[in-house]
């Protein structure tokens, strides 16, 4: 397996989101460039998904012009033939396989409805690693997702989902009274648990915003106890928890059964240094078999998220334009400069280590 | 304010044009990158105009993207607000605002149709040093003007309209009959007044060539005085007074009232090391109310800065295959030597002093 | 002449194809950017072809913007006209030409059906130094060409075609069959004459295959002496000579009169390090008049190449993202390494002699 000498950028020893599930097909084989690298993805007859280096380690064609052979791939070029493993098992034009024939296999994982990949040391991918995203599972809840390809580096999508004082301004017509305002009686609080980043946001006894009175079952005149919770686990993953209860229910950290929940679902995979695939779903606990509820709000995050995709190229033209220039942080930025900060943390680590 | 620590390759010190005032609008703000940084422009509810750099100094995001409110300026990310001096007078997720929360604001006037930028020290900024284009202010001339877009460095522009060897090859049906031919009795003059370079081409006792017989008052078998003269402020306004007047009666830098002049003028702003912002009108004296012959003129003009547009692409990807090849000088490229050379002492200067 | 100072990565005392002779065309001048520079080509009154650097000396506009005067070429820019050896000859704005007032000529030669050009020492352009390429001029052979363009090195096209191993993969629908497969009795050679190098494929006693049935005289049943004969020029010329006879009439490097052979005539020009000009055309002794024979031959190839350039634009877009990567070199690579060899130590040896 060919591990590259220079520095990456990219947290390597984690597990990234490689695509949908329902993308990894058996006979449609597909190129993605992932962390800079090409990455060629596929299924197996037995359903298992496969990711190999997308470049033929002879005459560096990739693999994914080639064609399936039963649960291997041939390279279109010379006729090379590699296993799941990335191990070549046949050369056309020459009896021996020199030992060092292989390309990069990814350790691959099928969960939560993405096939995750994990582009470190193979020996360290441990599935219990896979950051929870159930909501996808769940029968409980009905969900929605896509993929958007973002215009500008992967950490900008991150910062603009852990710093939610941007909906009342950037998203006025779409998500801006899912906000929880802020308020004396519950700040805003922030928790770290071990890399993960829990930033809780919390109101009591007031009116159901018009999110909930449109999807939810409460009408003009509730009371609700409402809450925002953003989780962050490294290196680009948030789920974020929007939800109301009849007044005087909520439990702030306790259990949340009964109460009306959606969940706004992301993982960004660094494409390049200033692209990336952005995978999301938005999942909801009170949409009871009516698919246009679902669909709706799936929609309105949608047209929010075409928002930031527009604002983060402007900052991605902009940082072009002038790389050094400084960034004034904001207390509202703290989230953000947590996660950017353990993700460098994270990366200076594992290049120390290895 | 934020200064840059590089070196720009550009004059800062002086005034640019950054766009026609017709452009800047109340409602309409506008991004326009000048001298490599971007900046927004609008307009105040007094018709102030006013220059923003179009770069949030909390998460870059471009400042265009947002909403005017009242003369201020509402980011579009997270709501912080501008003021038309850059400074930063709300931000919605906080109380306090930082003293160095705030983006560059640039001193703009407005003046001779433009709307002028000076992207130095603030303190310098003078309106009184702005190049004289009063042509488009007079009420014995009719104008008409326009913006193209340069593919190739400012400075090419600049060379090209300092040596009108050119008009006989280049626009053979366009200007070639506007040069003032060499002759011996009244060879071209170079004089510099401060930093200003003029031109000076002139002849008496002629024809009057067919341009001025398409649009001004003389008839085949009359004979005129002609002159062309080209004023060079740095870094980039060139001014170009093509004229002709009974033969007997022109003198040489004197009153001209009465004489048939048109003005070319001339106003070019590096947008990147390779494209321009290039803003120039025909001012005639002689239209009399007849726009035809605005018209006429202008186009004249315009076709024949196609054909410059198009060589100076050419030069320019020429440059780019290779930046070192070296140049011939010829006699006729005095004017533009000179030009780029003053060019280059008062950057030198500038960059010497700050 | 201006020669560059900096260590060009081509070798340049060579000739290159720069295009076909009945591109070059007396009235119709045309940029085409050769080693990376920018060359105009036309030809003279007599029908001589001229290939002049296509960058005026003196603002570096494209000469090829211009137009022709007789034999020589006139800037559109300022008019200067340079004669088809370079020499400016007239500038219109002064009487005294500088002597150093030229631009680069380059010797060209027209032979076989192209325009070849020089682009190293005009001293030493020595015409008997053309690769052999008389099949395009042989009333034996009728032909057929083509230009395609290259988004990759021009190396990996001369790699593509000096490794035959990939016609079975690669070209299953197209080519394959005119492989001719390993054998222990007589086992491709390898043999170097200068810097020739020629692999021989060679079989006896077989039947025909597919393509010398559709295209020649051979019928199921018959058997055939085969061969495939690769010669390698540097820097990027390969000849392919795929032919077929009666079985026990075959002389292995003998006269091959009467025998049927199609030859594959390639000529690879770099255009910037990462595309290329790639001339080529299928020459065939067996089609006695039927035109057809040499259209379906030559379509076979021509479809047979565009799955070539989609692979190489595959290994272009990979080196690009990991130029570093390193690759597996198989036995079946022993012809391209030796060229690729070849061509690198004569760039060496010319750098070292200046």
């Amino acid at each position: 397996m060919t591990t590259k000498g220079k520095a990456s950028p990219y947290l390597r020893n984690c597990w990234y989101v490689a695509g949908w599930a329902r993308e990894v097909q058996r006979l449609h084989m597909f190129r993605r460039i992932l962390l800079g690298e090409p990455v060629v993805l596929y299924r197996k007859g037995d359903g298992t998904p496969v990711a190999l280096e997308d470049r033929c380690m002879h005459r560096h064609a990739p693999l994914s012009h080639g064609r399936l052979q039963g649960d291997n791939i041939e390279c279109a070029y010379h006729g090379l033939v590699f296993d799941p493993d990335g191990a070549c098992i046949k050369i056309p034009s020459q009896d021996t396989i020199p030992p060092n024939a292989c390309v990069r296999s990814y350790p691959v994982a099928e969960k939560h409805r993405w096939v995750w990949i994990w582009m470190g040391d193979p020996a360290k991918a441990d599935e219990s690693l896979i950051p929870d995203f159930h909501w996808m599972d769940h029968e409980g809840f009905a969900w929605r997702g896509e993929t958007l390809h973002v215009e500008g580096n992967y950490m900008l999508v991150v910062e603009n989902l852990m710093d939610l004082s941007h909906l009342p301004s950037l998203h006025l017509t779409t998500l801006a009274d899912t906000a929880v305002p802020e308020n004396e009686e519950f700040p805003v609080t922030f928790e770290t648990k071990g890399n993960d980043i829990h930033i809780n946001r919390w109101v009591r006894d007031v009116p159901p915003p018009p999110y909930f009175r449109l999807l939810g079952d409460f009408k003009k005149g509730d009371r609700v106890d409402r809450w925002m919770d953003s989780h962050f686990t490294p290196p680009s993953f948030v789920r974020i928890d929007i939800g109301a209860c009849p007044a005087g229910s909520g439990q702030l950290d306790g259990d949340r059964t009964g109460v009306q929940t959606a969940m706004n679902l992301n993982a960004v995979t660094p494409e390049t240094a200033t692209s990336a695939h952005y995978f999301w779903a938005q999942a909801q606990n009170f949409s009871e078999g009516d698919e246009s509820i679902s669909e709706v709000d799936f929609r309105l995050v949608h047209d929010a998220f075409q928002e930031d995709l527009s604002i983060i190229r402007g900052q991605q033209e902009n940082i072009d334009l002038s790389p050094d220039a400084p960034r004034l942080n904001l207390a509202a930025d703290k989230g953000g400069l947590q996660a950017t900060r353990m993700v460098e943390k994270l990366v200076r680590e594992e290049q120390e280590a290895g």
